[in-house]
């Protein structure tokens, strides 16, 4: 089978790899239909992580169930799955509690001798907690497919960054990041019944998209005057929730300058360079801030049937779609900043 | 009249001071009736907050309105009447939002020329937007009196603790402080429908009382030692909950033990000496932080029923009764904890 390797900083290579078989009982092997590049993925490609050189890449896949261990119950082969982007058991404390994300025995695709999930075939760990089956009628819809996906990662990822501020009915809200996830945070907040959505984006083309996926307000501006803008716009009070999708000192600012006084902060964007909070920040505005890595097997469940229902559609995240052979301009395109997201059919 | 004057770190005093007249419209001048020492009253009594010298002190107090100004529409003399420990407006946004402690007119007692709250009587600045009537029938309960007054500050401060850290039906929670605010914490989280209660004191008093308010578990311990027994009783998971009642670098820390992945961390203690909180300290662990000082004037007309229904009775956190003329003695007792809480019959 063929895999995607990383072979370093701006280095992505296609390779023969052996197949996968099951190495315990817990485990499915499943052949994937449909991958896709994360913007997480850039920070190796981009040197700014480490990730082992040689080694697999890719952790947001669908496909079809070839075999399952012994130990598996609710996975069955030929059964249309899709992961999340950690594997996690479903059974521990955390799981329990909704925390899939920080499972005590949560394993990261591409890493510790598990698969990568930008590859012909993946062997899945857990997979009675790690796969969610997708009614198997739906597979010969492509567009379906590629609305699917996105519950991998990015659509739960956006989610998490509006459940952790607190969007709900009638909130107003400000999304800070205008990639995949901040696309997302922008579908996710109109699901959950935000009223009115600012996005920061000063790109026309992630703005349109934006628009379509539920954004009321497009910000097309930077820093202090992107929020001098939703201070006008909201009466000089600010969001009720603001979203951070991006995880720079800058996105985290703007964060805090957009959010009214009781407001929260859902923050999604993995911090780099964030300097610590300063806890006068939060106590003298009365703002809350919560945010991790999402615990998208958690969300999966619920997020699936309005995705299913067509209610629930971020497939315009995809802006090109390629065989795995193509992924190393893939990756160079999103480097580019030329498409959102790259889909890789399989 | 009398009333008490900040002489410096230790030097409480009573004065007498002219009495006083409606000098704004919106205004009303209310004779106190009862009134109290807060602990945040002692961080200037020990000279680890500034205050001026020579003012007055005090912002916990319930009384009946003597006369009000032509702007008044809500409050008329002979109303019995509590006050939360700022005043605020009830119309800007931020208050309308609920954050009337971030009033955008908001006035503190004893300062910028407004009374405090330990004296005889007391000028009202904003009075329809400030004070709250209590039905008169009431006045002569003395018991309800008791009850009623901690919703000037400490029971909307530990139910602002509670709200913050998103107790609700079936939570557990931990509450770091065994003051008078995490005595009231206790009692909103048992309130708010929590399952189980951990009350972190080594004081054998303040414990009982917390028991009687609602803690489940006593943990008569501090700092590791503490956060382990939580670990343990909790399945090694933590506390979805945990309420930050003191302000201190290790009553955070306490709190970032105690509280689980994907917990949540209601802060009301004013920090002192707290560090910045790194952001992988709550990105990794999905760590809800937020708290402040309390909207209390938000949260009176929510509380003040259950308070005279019985069903919310704080009144166990003043361990001591005492007339104006004995508040030095009273401050002196609660700098050395001998007391929990002074109340002051005028």
């Amino acid at each position: 089978m063929k895999a995607t390797i990383f072979q370093g900083s701006g280095k992505i290579e296609v390779r023969e790899v052996p197949d996968p078989v099951i190495q315990n009982p817990d485990e499915a092997i499943v052949k994937i239909t449909y991958s896709c590049i994360c913007g997480s993925d850039l920070w190796y490609y981009r040197g700014l992580s480490p990730l082992e050189v040689g080694g697999r890449i890719g952790h947001e896949f669908m496909g079809i169930v070839e075999a399952v261990g012994e130990n598996v119950k609710n996975i069955k082969p030929g059964d249309l799955v899709v992961a999340p982007f950690v594997a996690s058991d479903g059974t521990c404390p955390e799981c329990l509690v909704g925390q899939t994300r920080l499972c005590r025995n949560f394993k990261f695709w591409g890493t510790q001798g598990y698969d990568g999930g930008q590859g012909q075939k993946v062997r899945v760990p857990m997979a009675d907690g790690t796969l969610f089956v997708i009614p198997k009628d739906k597979a010969k819809d492509e567009h379906m497919m590629r609305a699917l996906l996105p519950l991998s990662d990015v659509l739960g990822t956006g989610h998490h960054a509006a459940v952790s501020a607190g969007v709900k009915q009638g909130s107003t809200v400000a999304v800070v990041g205008d990639g995949a996830v901040g696309l997302c945070a922008v579908a996710a907040s109109k699901r959950l019944g935000a009223l009115r959505i600012f996005l920061v984006s000063t790109h026309e083309d992630r703005a349109e998209i934006g628009k379509k996926f539920g954004a009321t307000d497009i910000i097309a501006a930077r820093g202090e005057e992107a929020i001098r803008q939703i201070k006008v716009a909201t009466g000089d009070l600010g969001v009720d929730c603001a979203l951070e999708c991006v995880g720079t000192p800058e996105s985290w600012d703007a964060c805090f300058g957009a959010v009214r006084k009781g407001g929260n902060i859902g923050a999604v964007g993995v911090p780099h360079g964030v300097a610590d909070i300063p806890v006068s920040r939060i106590f003298t505005a009365n703002i809350g801030v919560k945010g991790s890595g999402a615990p998208v097997a958690h969300y999966i469940p619920e997020l699936m049937p309005d995705v299913l229902s067509g209610k629930l559609d971020v497939s315009d995240i995809f802006t090109k779609t390629i065989p795995l052979s193509d992924i190393a301009q893939g990756y160079k395109d999103m480097d580019e900043r030329k498409e959102i997201k790259v889909l890789i059919k399989l």
